[in-house]
Order: C-alpha cells, then structure tokens, then sequence
C-alpha cells in the first residue's frame, strides 16, 4: 500500500518527516519545485509531496496544489493521497487553536459564477473524499467537518456567505484544489487538518496564523502518526 | 515550431479549430478529461488544447487551467503557449465588445494574502510573457493590456480594488494559472483576448457575457488567424 501526502509549506510536513526519517528523492520533479520525501513504515510505503518554493517562499494556493496532486498522482499512483495542514475554523462551531479535523467533505468558496448554469455548481465543486474517513474519525476519536477552499488568507463576506450556505467548518487554500486533481483521477482523499485561527475570533489572521503555526503543526505530526496506524493495521486485517 | 493554444471553453475554440481544420488526438491525456487537436500550418506545427469536462460542463477556472497547461507542456513540449479566449474589459480603458487585446503582464486579482509577507507576492503573481508580445501586437495593431485573473465571474470590491491599484485591463478566469504553470517550466507565453462584457457598464456580467460570447469568440478566431500568419513569418525569416 502507498499513501502519498500532498502538502503545501514546509513548516506543516517537517515535523511529520522528521518523525519518520523518510529522505528527499532530489529532483524527482524536476523542472517542477515539488518535492518528494520517501520512506517505508512497515509494509507502507509514505511518500510525502511539497509544492516546493517560488518568488522566495512555499508555494501556497490553488494552482500550486493542482500542480502537486497531477504530478504526484501521475509519478506515484498511490492507492490514498492525504491532504494534511493547517486551517481555519469557527468558535461557533466549537473549534479550538490546534484541535485536528477529518474532512467529510471538500468544496470552493471563492469560486462564484452566479446564474442559472451548471458552470457555477462546477464552480463550487463538491469533490468525494475517501469512503473509509468517517470510520477513521470515529475509531480515532477526531470530528469531523466540511473542507471549504479559496486561494486567500483573508475572509470577505461573499466568501462567508458561500461558507454558511454550504456547512464548511474549516477553510484552507488548497483541500478542493487537491481533491478536484483526485476526482478526475479516482484517487481516493484524505484530509487531516489542524487549526491555526479562528475566523470568528475577531483576531487578525495572519497573526494568528503565524502565532500557531507551530503548535498546529505538532498537533497535525501526533495526528498523522495515529493515521499512519490506523492505515497500517488496515493493511495486516485486509 | 510548435504553437500550443490553451483553451478553457469549446465556443472559444471552434471557430478556430473548424478555420485550420485541425484534428482531435482521441484520448490523448485519457484519464484527464483535456482534449487535443493538432494539426499542421505550413511548418507550424499547431496544437489546441480544451480542459474538457466535469460535472456536465465545460472546465473554466485555475485549477482546470493549471492542469490543462501543465500537461500540454509536459506531453507537447512546445515553443510558445497562447491562452487564448474570453475576458472582461473597462469602458473606463476604451475597451469595447468583441475587442481583441494582447496581454502585456499577467497577475491574480483573487488571492490575497494581507500582510508583510512573501506570500502576498507570490500571490499575486506577476509572471513574464513572451518577450516577442509587444512587437506582435504593434505589427499587427492589437492594443495591450495587463491580464488579471480570478476564479469567479462576478466583481467584488476586493477584487477591484486590487485590478486598480495594479493596472489591470483584462480580466478573465484562466490567464494566471496559465502563466503561473509557464513560468515554472519556462515556457514563453502569448495571451489573446476578446471582450465579452464590460465589468463597469453597470450590465449583468453572465447574461452580457452570453450574449456576446459568439461573437467575441468570431474577433478571436480572425485575430488568431493573424497572430499564426505573423508566427509564421517569424519562422520563415528566422
């Protein structure tokens, strides 16, 4: 079994690599940033893809997890892809800094062709995720909430709107990107997402961000290890 | 030479595949939903590449673009990609309906990230087009103008705040991904563009947009005439 994890900055994965000792494959996308980390953990075999850096930082966003999903499925062809990192999430939902979610679904929320057309319920995406993410949730005891996509930090009303129509509970830059990539290939997704900020905390994002950056990080680390686990124990009951 | 067109809708492409005659690849980026037609122009090989479908429309936006070019570039291998097709305008600039420019700059409008961070750079974009842009445009009497790309038809105030304080003119939904997938693989892009709506005549964008979606997509086809004729001559004299 191969599990491939797509992640978007360095600072969400190293923790994880660490943990794992699994060593780059340099150049194994090249002429593409992407970077791959390989390893085997037992019969697993991990391989964990960052979109790699441009213009002097990660590659964060939509394109650039398109680009990562394409070419990791396409070079790998894992049996699961995992979006694991950071988001934000709501009090009102009774999310804390740092708590890890499961997705249980995964749509856009800036994505707006407004209309009566099927270009806008394209738009919104609503992609599968994984059939075994629900039992994984509940075995390991995570919640679970609805991934909501948009290629920016802030929030506008038009993009809080979309959200509350539609149920999302945690709003990164990259999960729909990720799964719309898996759904024309039929790969299978996981999302494993900790949270940095809370978008109805009054707070200022980018602070709240970078102020939890690294305790969410280590939050996501002790998460995916009991995914890994539970993924491997999977594999000698199957 | 090879000239690889990449095309986000059908309409925007039919007028010009029907022109040259040019012939579907069956399966050619099976199981990706994107579509090849090719075709030879004198010694010009010519490509077009369609994102194809999901969900029962044709693919628009970011992610269906980046997937589109990556591909196109990395089976095609061409000399220079055009994202050609359809975008919105300002009476403000003198634009009109059915008016084709070429792109002189290329940036997203819809990915802010607040803040003093690299991220905000890298979100905007920014990226180079083919040096010969300029020269084309002034030989052939195209006007230019900056490309500013958003995953969503409608105009917020956050995005218009951004196309101002940047100088954006066109604005459409492909571009940036487009040019964001060229740069990495340093591949010289050429942008054309026909106005379909003008986003302050105060009119309705879908329904302006449908309604001359024909023909600004007829501007397109006679304007990419001109822009192969002129690619040609380039060959010829080189």
């Amino acid at each position: 079994m191969r599990i491939c994890y797509v992640v978007a900055m360095v600072a969400e994965a190293k923790p994880f690599i660490e943990r794992y000792g699994i060593e780059e494959v340099k150049d194994f996308f090249a002429p593409l940033p992407c970077m791959l980390y390989e390893g085997k953990v037992g019969d697993l075999t991990l391989d964990v893809v960052l979109n790699g850096q441009q213009q002097g930082s990660d590659l964060i966003g939509c394109e650039a997890a398109t680009m990562a999903t394409l070419s990791a499925i396409q070079r790998l062809n894992p049996d699961l892809v995992i979006n694991s990192g950071t988001c934000g999430a709501f009090c009102a939902n009774g999310a804390e800094i740092a708590e890890v979610y499961i997705g249980n679904g995964v749509m856009f929320h800036d994505r707006r062709v407004p209309g009566d057309n099927a270009w806008g319920t394209q738009s919104l995406g609503n992609y599968p995720v994984w059939e075994g993410s629900r039992q994984l949730a509940k075995t390991l005891g995570f919640k679970m909430g609805k991934v909501t996509t948009g290629s920016s930090l802030d929030m506008q009303p038009c993009d809080l709107d979309i959200i509350q129509q539609n149920g999302g509970e945690l709003k990164d830059m990259e999960g729909a990107a990720v799964g719309f990539v898996c759904s024309l290939l039929k790969t299978p997704i996981l999302y494993v997402k900790s949270v940095t900020d809370l978008c109805d905390s009054g707070a200022e994002t980018f602070e709240e961000f970078s102020k939890n950056l690294s305790r969410a990080c280590e939050a996501l680390k002790v998460a995916n290890e009991r995914v890994i686990d539970y993924l491997k124990g999977q594999i000698s009951t199957n």
